[in-house]
């Protein structure tokens, strides 16, 4: 009889450990991709510019398209490329006759970034579309005046026509349509993980030691800024409780309240280094670095490894891409402007 | 009676009008990408290392790695494009930190590459798994020394994991083993064209004009260099009859006998601009130049623009590649060096 009722209350408690831990996690308003398509596509799509699969093979080229930037060899790819996590991997970005980022920021993923309340480190774009026309002409990325943006594509009869079957025939192709369309494709990179599963009701996808890490992940506050379905992608006050220890690196200061937007955490394990000026390369030392400059603790080696077992759940399947092959120049399309 | 035989005469002269222009064609040492799947495999495979689908795969990840350069930002298909008709559309390569080639060399196309006799402008590589070599080490290019190339990959479990599936369990990653798995994936960039079909036996698949091409072709002495499968692709004298026109941008002056390769003509339309340094942008005034400069000939403006007709036939169809999700780097992988 006692055994039984023992047996009983561990049962009990596997359960409502489980059910407890998935409710505590929707409590501190960690969000899964949702699994079901017209509710996925509601969340990711613009009503004012619905994506059609016309439109989202147009902004692939054009993502992939190094002829948007003034020198012909860099590409929206480039900094965020997709077979690298979505970004470059280096601490600060690097474009036109490789000029560094003056405020030596480091290039955010592509992947999932729709789900970013906003964009940029500042957050002073309020979507892709929007986000999109910055790098194109910014001086030390692709450094393109959006007159030779619209030429270079105009120029090419193939993207012209590729035009008119995503938007009609009477379509402007203009700087801002060429940003929209980027930003339809990059809408698409969606990547749902094991940590989705589990949000969904799945219990049996995170692992013991990785639902651990979940735990100590909000039981130490980090999902105070990094929620949603995001897990970050909000504006949030910056270096609250202590200075950043690299924070002479680069003159960023955030926003005009100080505020700086946190990153998503999916697939962190793949886009090192950290941090808006990429100077932490160990997973583990960001986390406590945050512990310290934004929650006023102190995260043990051993929470921190909790943590990262923990994010290394959110490394998410990426949605399979056709390298595309793309209309050649013509005798009009303006030269490249690369040395 | 007159009637049915001026319409036989007329039927008789269609066909052989057909077979004399495959006859000459051939005759002019012009060939095909053989049709057979074994007789092109023979063609493009290594039988000292022979391909496999892990080895291709591989050899496309790494292909489209940049960490295979110094800064972590270069990688094969940055100037050899696979979007761009394997190219980089400028006239001269930029590499590390932006450096332009010191000879103001210019990108050849990696399409069809296997076809060639030999690597490089000056042909001093006999095959791809030797060029893959140069470019990854050349300061102005990928800037990697052998050693860091190595430590790079070592340190990343999963490019480990698929060496060993590859090449067995004893593999040693060395630089060549890199090298030659990249040049392994180079051999599948074969891309069949219309004059293909052509040289197959099937007449229709040139349009009457693109015929007329194709004679005026041969004719003015084109074929003379740029003949067998790769339609170039082996060393030639240079500037035999005329100073080139460009000859002073760069100080290339070929091999030690003053040898240069003859591209390829293969996607020539998709792989401007042209010659080995890069200063012509038209194809048709290229196409004139070298009646000029190789033939000593005037090819006049009508005559340039059948052959071009011609030469765009010569454009393939492009493999299929699904763009490749690259393994995460470690903690210990030796950091960019990119500032």
């Amino acid at each position: 009889m006692k055994l039984i009722s023992l047996v009983a209350v561990a049962a009990i408690s596997t359960i409502s450990f489980g059910a407890t831990l998935l409710e505590e996690a929707k409590n501190a308003g960690l969000k899964p991709i949702p699994q079901n398509k017209t509710e996925l596509k509601k969340l990711i799509d613009d009503p004012k510019n619905p994506m059609t699969d016309v439109k989202i093979e147009l902004g692939k080229k054009l993502y992939f398209d190094p002829r948007l930037s003034k020198s012909s060899l860099i590409s929206c790819n480039t900094c965020h490329n997709l077979a690298t996590g979505g970004v470059d991997g280096v601490s600060a970005a690097i474009g036109h006759k490789w000029a560094a980022n003056p405020h030596h920021l480091n290039s955010p993923t592509v992947y999932n970034s729709v789900l970013n309340a906003v964009q940029f480190w500042d957050g002073r774009s309020p979507h892709l579309e929007d986000q999109a026309q910055g790098p194109m002409q910014a001086e030390p990325e692709m450094a393109a005046p959006k007159d030779l943006v619209v030429s270079r594509i105009t120029s090419i009869p193939a993207y012209v026509e590729e035009f008119k079957k995503a938007y009609g025939k009477d379509v402007k192709i203009d700087f801002e349509k060429i940003a929209t369309t980027i930003g339809v494709y990059e809408r698409t990179l969606i990547t749902p993980s094991r940590f989705d599963d589990y949000m969904n009701g799945k219990d049996g996808a995170l692992t013991k030691v990785e639902k651990e890490g979940l735990k100590t992940f909000i039981d130490k506050g980090c999902a105070t800024c990094h929620d949603g379905i995001a897990i970050g992608g909000t504006m949030q006050p910056f270096q609250i409780a202590n200075k950043y220890k690299f924070a002479s690196t680069g003159d960023f200061k955030g926003d005009a309240n100080g505020m700086v937007k946190a990153p998503t955490l999916r697939n962190i394990e793949e886009t090192a280094p950290y941090f808006h000026n990429g100077q932490f390369w160990s997973l583990q030392d960001a986390i406590k670095e945050m512990g310290s400059v934004q929650l006023g603790i102190v995260i043990s080696d051993k929470e921190a490894a909790s943590i990262e077992t923990f994010l290394k759940s959110l490394t998410g399947t990426k949605p399979q891409v056709i390298y595309p092959m793309l209309p050649a120049s013509t005798s009009t399309t303006p030269k490249p402007d690369a040395l």
